[in-house]
C-alpha cells in the first residue's frame, strides 16, 4: 500500500483523488500496489469539496506523517511551495508536483536535494501530454537540436478564434475569460510567461541549461491584429505563440513569442486549446507530442502517472535527466545574437517619399526586405506589412527604435518573428 | 561501465554502435555510466561494415560472455530470435529488441521470463517515436478508450503519393520499391501485417490483452483506387491505413485496415512516410505522438534510449505495463461484431433497374445508405460509390457476398471502413 498526501485540493487535486479511486482497478494492476490518498491540505476547511478524503489546513499533518510516502504539491506559487517540497524531501518523502513556477525558479536546488529521492513533475509542462517522459527517457540518446512548442492553450485558443472569426484580440480575450480559458488578469498567459516557465523546464532536460524567466526573451500575443493574420494567410503562415529552444554550437537560445510558422508544419496544424511540442533530435529527427495542456483531469492524469512510476520503482531517472553535467556544457545565447526572419507592421503617414525613407532605414540597419505590402488605413495613413530575410535581433531592435523616431511613423512598429 | 552485445549488425545495429560513440558525451552524462559495445554478431564475417566493433558469427560469444550486461537483439524473425533472447535472459542479461514479429508472437512468454530482468522494446513500434514509453508510463493512470495509429510508413507514403499525384497504386508501389520504402515482396507492409504486429504490442500495454496476428482483422491498401480517393476528397476524408484498438465495455476490438477518416482529425494530417499514433484515455482525453516510424538512426535512437534506461535503473516497469492482470480482464471482440460506417465501391452494369436492385439488397441486410454517387466507367458499366450509416461487420460481409453473386455486379465490391 502506497499512501499519498495532497497539498492543495483544488480542481487538479480533486481529480487526482478521484482518479485514484475510479481507476484503481487498472492503476493497482499496473503499479502492483494499492495507492490511496490518506489526507489533503486545504486553506479553507469550511469550503465544500467534491471529494471524499480527510482534510486538514496544516501542511505538517502531511509532511510529518510517517505513513505518507508521496507528497503531491498542487498549491501553486513559488516561495511557500518551495518550503513545502523541501521539507517533504528532508522528511524522506517522494514528491510529485504540477507547479511550473516553482520549477522555473528552483529546479536545480530541488534536483540537488532529490538526488536519492523521487521528484516528479510531468504535469508541469503541457498538462496531460507526457512530454517530460518523452524528452527525459524516450529521446535520451539524442543531442536535442530544437524544441518548438505550443505550450499555452489560452493563447492558441485566442489565435485560432481570431483567425477563424476575424474579430479583434480584445473581443476574443473577453470571450476566453467568460469561458474560463483566460484569467481575469490574463498577463501570465497572453504575455508568454506561462509558456516561458514550461520552456525553461524542457531546456534543462534537453540541454542541462540553468536559466530563469528573467534571463530569456519573453513576448506575448497582445499586439497581434487582423492585419497580421491576413498577411499570414496570404503567405501561407499560421500565427502561434511558440516556446523555442534551439542549439547552435555550444549555445542555446531560449525564447517565447508570437511566431509566423509555415502552415505545412505539423505544429502549425494544432488549433484551439490544444498544446503540441515538436522536438528535433540529431538521431531521431522530428517527433511531435500533442494533447490537452490544461484541465483538471488531463493534468491529474500526469500527476497520477508520476505516482504510479514512484510506486513501481521509486527513483529511476535523475530529476532533470542528467546524472552529471555534460562535458563542454552549453550556455545561454544572448537574445541580441538571435537570428531570425522577421515580419513588421509599420503604421505610416501616406505621403510621397515615405516608402523610400523606410527602405533606406532598412538598408542602413543591414535588414534585407523579402516581401512588402502596403494597405491603406484611412485618408492619411497606411500599414506597411514587411517580411525580411534572415537578420540579427539586435539590428531589428535598433531599426525599430529608429523607425519609431521618424515623424512619418505613427505608432511603434509591431514585429513578429518568422520561424 | 555498461557493456552491450549487438546480435544482428545491419542498418539499425550499425546506427546503435555509432550513436553510442558519437553521442557518448550526452549519453554518459544522462546515464551516469559509460556505455560501450563490446561485440557484435553477424551472419557473414566477410561482409564489409561501416562500424568499428569486434565481430563474431557465434551468438554464444555474446550470450555466454559474463562481461556483457545488455543483449541487443536486431536479428529479426521469430523462432531463432526467441531462442536467443530466452537464452540471454536465462544467462542473467537485460535484453533490448526492435523485433515486432518476435513480440507479436511471444511477448507474454517473454514477460513471464523477464519478471525480474529488464526487457525493453521501444523500437518495435513506430521506430523513433517513444510510444511504448508514453503508453506504459505516461498514460498509466487511464483506462485507454482507443488507440488509432498510422503505424506503417510505406503505406502512408503510398497513399499520400496516390492522393497528391493522382496515379495508380501499382505505379506508386514500383516507385516506393525503387526508393527502398517498400520491399521486393511488399505484402508484409501493404497487406497490413507489419501494422498488426505493432498494434498487438500496444494492445497488450493498453489492455493486457493477449492476441496473435491470426486472431484479428487485418486488411491492407491493395484495393484502394483513384475513385476512392476522389470520393474521400469530395466528402472531406483522408484515406489512411490505420491500426485500431477500441474498448467497448469488457471487450476490445483490434483491427488493421484502410480507413476513411475526417481530414479535420490530427491523425489525418500526417502525410508521407511519417507515423502517428492517437491514444484516447478516459481521463487525459486525446494525445497524439508523431515522428519517423523507420530508418536506421530513428530506430536506433529508441534502442539506445532503452539501453540508457537500463543503465540508469535496471528494470523499472513491468515489461507489458501490468504487474498483475486487471480484475475483470478484457477479452477480444469477435470481428463479426464490430460496428462501423462503411464505404463501398460497386462496379455495376449500367442498366435500368440496377440501382433499385442494389438498394433493395442494402435494405435486406439492414444497411442504411448515407450517400451515393454513380460514376460511369464506360458505355456499359458504372461505379457506385456508397457510404453507409453505422452497420454491423457481419451484415456488411454478408451483403458483399450477396452483391457479388448478382449478374449486374461486375467485380467483387471494394469496402473501406469509415472511422
Amino acid at each position: 500500500m502506497v499512501k499519498v498526501g495532497i497539498i492543495g485540493v483544488g480542481t487538479v487535486g480533486e481529480s487526482v483523488a478521484k482518479i485514484l479511486v475510479e481507476n484503481q482497478d487498472v492503476i493497482s494492476a499496473r503499479a502492483g500496489k494499492q495507492i490511496e490518498v490518506k489526507k489533503g491540505v486545504v486553506r479553507n476547511l469550511a469550503k465544500k469539496r467534491d471529494v471524499n478524503i480527510a482534510l486538514t489546513d496544516n501542511v505538517d499533518d502531511i509532511l510529518e506523517d510517517s505513513e505518507i510516502d508521496i507528497v503531491v504539491e498542487l498549491m501553486g506559487g513559488v516561495d511557500e511551495a518551495y518550503e513545502v517540497v523541501t521539507k517533504a524531501l528532508k522528511n524522506g518523502k517522494a514528491v510529485v508536483t504540477a507547479n511550473k513556477a516553482l520549477l522555473a525558479y528552483h529546479r536545480y536546488e530541488l534536483a540537488e536535494l532529490a538526488q536519492n529521492q523521487a521528484f516528479e513533475y510531468e504535469a508541469s509542462v503541457a498538462g496531460g501530454i507526457p512530454i517530460i517522459n518523452a524528452l527525459r527517457d524516450g529521446l535520451s540518446a539524442n543531442h536535442i537540436e530544437s524544441i518548438m512548442g505550443i505550450m499555452n492553450g489560452t493563447c492558441n485558443y485566442m489565435l485560432t478564434k481570431m483567425r477563424d472569426e476575424g474579430v479583434a484580440y480584445e473581443r476574443i480575450l473577453k470571450e476566453a475569460q467568460e469561458l474560463g480559458y483566460a484569467e481575469a488578469d490574463p498577463t501570465f498567459d497572453v504575455g508568454g510567461y506561462d509558456a516561458a516557465h514550461k520552456l525553461l523546464i524542457l531546456a534543462s532536460i534537453a540541454y542541462g541549461i540553468d536559466a530563469k524567466p528573467e534571463d530569456i526573451l519573453i513576448e506575448g500575443i497582445e499586439n497581434v491584429t487582423q492585419d497580421d493574420i491576413a498577411f499570414a494567410k496570404e503567405f501561407g503562415y499560421e500565427i502561434k505563440l511558440l516556446g523555442i529552444a534551439k542549439k547552435d554550437q555550444n549555445e542555446v537560445e531560449l525564447r517565447v513569442h508570437a511566431s509566423l510558422i509555415s502552415k505545412e508544419e505539423m505544429i502549425a496544424k494544432i488549433d484551439g486549446v490544444m498544446n503540441g511540442i515538436s522536438v528535433v533530435g540529431d538521431k531521431v529527427g522530428e517527433t511531435l507530442y500533442y494533447g490537452p495542456g490544461a484541465g483538471g483531469d488531463a493534468t491529474a492524469s500526469a500527476v497520477v502517472a508520476n505516482i504510479i512510476d514512484i510506486a513501481r520503482s521509486g527513483k529511476s531517472t535523475p530529476m532533470l535527466g542528467f546524472d552529471r553535467p555534460m562535458e563542454g556544457k552549453l550556455t545561454l545565447k544572448n537574445s541580441d545574437d538571435i537570428t531570425s526572419r522577421y515580419y513588421l507592421r509599420i503604421n505610416v503617414s501616406d505621403k510621397t517619399g515615405v516608402l523610400a525613407k523606410i527602405t533606406k532605414i532598412f538598408e542602413q540597419n543591414n535588414i534585407s526586405v523579402e516581401t512588402m505590402i502596403q494597405k491603406p488605413l484611412d485618408e492619411t495613413s497606411a500599414n506597411l506589412l514587411i517580411s525580411t530575410h534572415n537578420a540579427k535581433e539586435s539590428d531589428i531592435q535598433t531599426m525599430i527604435t529608429t523607425l519609431q523616431e521618424q515623424e512619418f511613423v505613427n505608432t511603434k512598429p509591431v514585429m513578429i518573428r518568422i520561424v
